[in-house]
């Protein structure tokens, strides 16, 4: 069956470009067969015969056919191997192992998220037709960084305006704008050496990672609500230390508040940037685990100095996050649904976390230390005695089992076990295969 | 009236910690008066005194208060300060003057846009809840690139597979993420040295900037539907050209096709991309000027060498654009709406522009030479011996208008005149105002 010829294309030219280039790569025009000449393909297709030789031009360009002066237009064989290069889908995609026991998860437990809600959010934020129309601030929304100004002031003692606030679709986007504001720094050390994404972007700018242990940083990135991959929270006390040391040694300190809110036991913790009156200090934030990890939606506040050099660049900068969902963001804290959903989330975390303990105190016994960890969603299971680490993760595998982080300690096999998105009911079965592995 | 305790705030100390904030801020606790002991504040508000310490260190730490060994905290002054600062709106903010006749808007036109319908999409896409509740792929939703893929093969002749396609929020946000895949080459040359949201991203990456004229590039970033302000197209025969000489000379070419879908008049244009089969050169399109700016939703089309880097390197990389988009962009291409919104707007403004150049020509009759763009919806006015630029240009600010750009040129003065907002109703009487200005 011969191709149609599509009339739906913007130009018709490639109405033309495409019908032959489907009767090469299908094999039904093979390789060496003649073209009909432009004045004839232009009256069979009744198009102008400039169509014709554009079409005819771009085939050629694209190696589809080839011109021989005085004979005309023939088919190359590069059709046959395009094909198979252009159909086929990656190995990569389909590589990937069925998951069962997702104890590595970022996502989100649906319990916690209230979607009927949002979405009427979206829906009224949509309904701002001429908002939408023109693209939005290279800050980010203006009334939406007064809403988080406000959150900020009053729940994470940081100390800023609306003007200091910078709005991007994920924390990196928002570090692509940092780096050039910070370049004159070149070397920079993570307290938690596990964000991996934030290194990306550090050493795409020519920054060079470096061990405060061993030298001194020009640049400090550091999570203190995160401060390790199961979730350490540092006291005011040593958030006060690393402030003081860095005042001492002219350090940057990069706050990356990630998981602050769920905060589950011990002291309250005052955010560094407060406790450095806003000078010094690289405030960011996130909604991907407060609300849901598909809305893109960060922010950093910047201390007075680089605020003023960032003005100078914004309008270089297009904001990257969605109009839509920022103005839809902004009504629903005005109306105080950020700070309900927080405590949803904290109870519903909270609770998944103690059982899934106590199923594995339950189910390991004395063969293994259980550690609820001390923000969110994440326990610290300690096997000991467990044998090669390797040989444990492929049996683990091959049952199914992704874990956020696996590594070994002088007692054994350590395994960080993300609770977001696995269901209660299924944590006895998993913990008791789980334990098959060792 | 004192402030009462929050009851809603996250943290106990952050209540305390509020609650005198706000007395110092509001002077209602005067500069050098006594705070009650912790032990008596703690009973007051009925809080365990760790937590009433915590807040008092939190207040001291950001100069509220201070402690004066063995006789307790007292009120500074730097809530006066502070205050100030913090409630003040820059000066920026308030300065903008009132745009009356905005022919610089880089905005859509509301009638080229079926809201109803994109509402209807972005409602279908929030459904899909489960899809939400997890980050999106890095490199973009497979589904929606599938179906761009088969765009770019229909429409742009683009050689490439669902593999090949990046999407970002913005091209800004691609464009991190292609500069450090090649680093190797140092110094770029922009064919449109409008773009400086383009340029600003190179530079923060270290690239050289340099003039194709003077000394060789490595890297030329070409927009060849876009290749002036007021969209000038390259010919067939112009691209060919660029690619022959990149070839030879072994410069990388990005291909930013900006505007393409917009080509009124002249010869249909392929896709540079396309004429070189898909090597050594990296496609970027957005969909801001198709559907919505406040849309941020972009992609790239890597050629094979760097899809390989780029794999390497994918997981570092969150993806920017919002996922609900994504799904809601997906489904409405698949149904067709993308290929009749262009038919739409293309129509829309094509008669806009045809208007403008008219009504212009009629009030500026022999004073103006009037060129249509032949993209896009600008259009060039030039004004014949119209003395001094600055004036000219503080005369039209005064009277509420903004030009795309502005220049001198042999003959006279340069208008470029976007007609994307501005309603028709207003051309003849924007006209007449804008030739009073010379």
């Amino acid at each position: 069956m011969k191709p149609e010829l599509d009339n739906q294309s913007v130009h018709r030219y490639m109405r033309v470009y495409n019908y032959y280039k489907q009767l090469i790569l299908s094999q039904q025009l093979a390789p060496g067969s003649r073209l009909p000449s432009i004045r004839r393909c232009a009256a069979e297709l009744q198009m102008s015969r400039t169509t014709v030789e554009t079409a005819y031009m771009v085939l050629a360009a694209e190696g589809y056919i080839i011109s021989r002066p005085q004979s005309g237009f023939y088919v190359t064989d590069i059709g046959r191997t395009r094909k198979t290069a252009e159909f086929q889908k990656s190995a990569a995609q389909k590589e990937k192992k069925p998951v069962l026991y997702n104890f590595a998860s970022a996502s989100v437990d649906r319990e916690t998220f209230r979607f009927e809600l949002w979405r009427r959010y979206i829906k009224s934020a949509l309904r701002q037709d001429e908002r939408l129309l023109s693209y939005g601030e290279p800050q980010g929304e203006y009334d939406l960084r007064e809403v988080l100004c406000r959150y900020l002031q009053n729940n994470r003692n940081v100390v800023c305006t609306p003007e200091h606030i910078v709005i991007g679709a994920g924390v990196q986007s928002l570090l692509h704008i940092l780096c050039p504001l910070i370049e004159g720094r070149k070397k920079i050390a993570f307290y938690n050496p596990g964000f991996r994404q934030g290194r990306a972007v550090f050493e795409d700018h020519g920054f060079e990672l470096c061990d405060r242990k061993q030298e001194q940083p020009d640049v400090c990135y550091v999570s203190p609500s995160q401060a390790t991959a199961w979730g350490d929270v540092l006291s005011v006390g040593e958030r006060m230390k690393i402030l003081r040391e860095a005042s001492e040694k002219n350090i940057l300190l990069i706050e990356d508040d990630y998981n602050s809110e769920f905060c589950y036991y011990h002291h309250p913790s005052p955010s560094i940037q407060g406790l450095a009156g806003g000078n010094g200090v690289i405030y960011l934030g996130t909604f991907s685990r407060l609300l849901l990890p598909s809305i893109r939606l960060s922010f950093m506040v910047l201390p007075p100095d680089l605020l003023e050099k960032y003005q100078r660049r914004r309008d270089f900068y297009n904001q990257t996050a969605s109009k839509t969902e920022q103005i839809a963001l902004c009504q629903f804290i005005r109306d105080g649904h950020l700070e309900s959903q927080i405590r949803k989330s904290r109870k519903h975390y909270l609770a998944k976390t103690k059982i899934l303990c106590s199923e594995a105190k339950r189910i390991f016994v004395e063969e293994a230390k259980v550690t609820a960890g001390e923000t969110g969603f994440v326990s610290l299971l300690e096997i000991f005695g467990a044998g090669n680490l390797r040989e444990v993760l492929y049996r683990a595998e091959e049952k199914g089992f992704a874990f956020l982080s696996a590594d070994e300690s002088e007692q054994g096999i350590r395994l960080a076990l993300s609770c977001a998105t696995v269901p209660v009911e299924k944590f006895s079965e998993a913990l008791q295969l789980l334990k098959q592995c060792f």
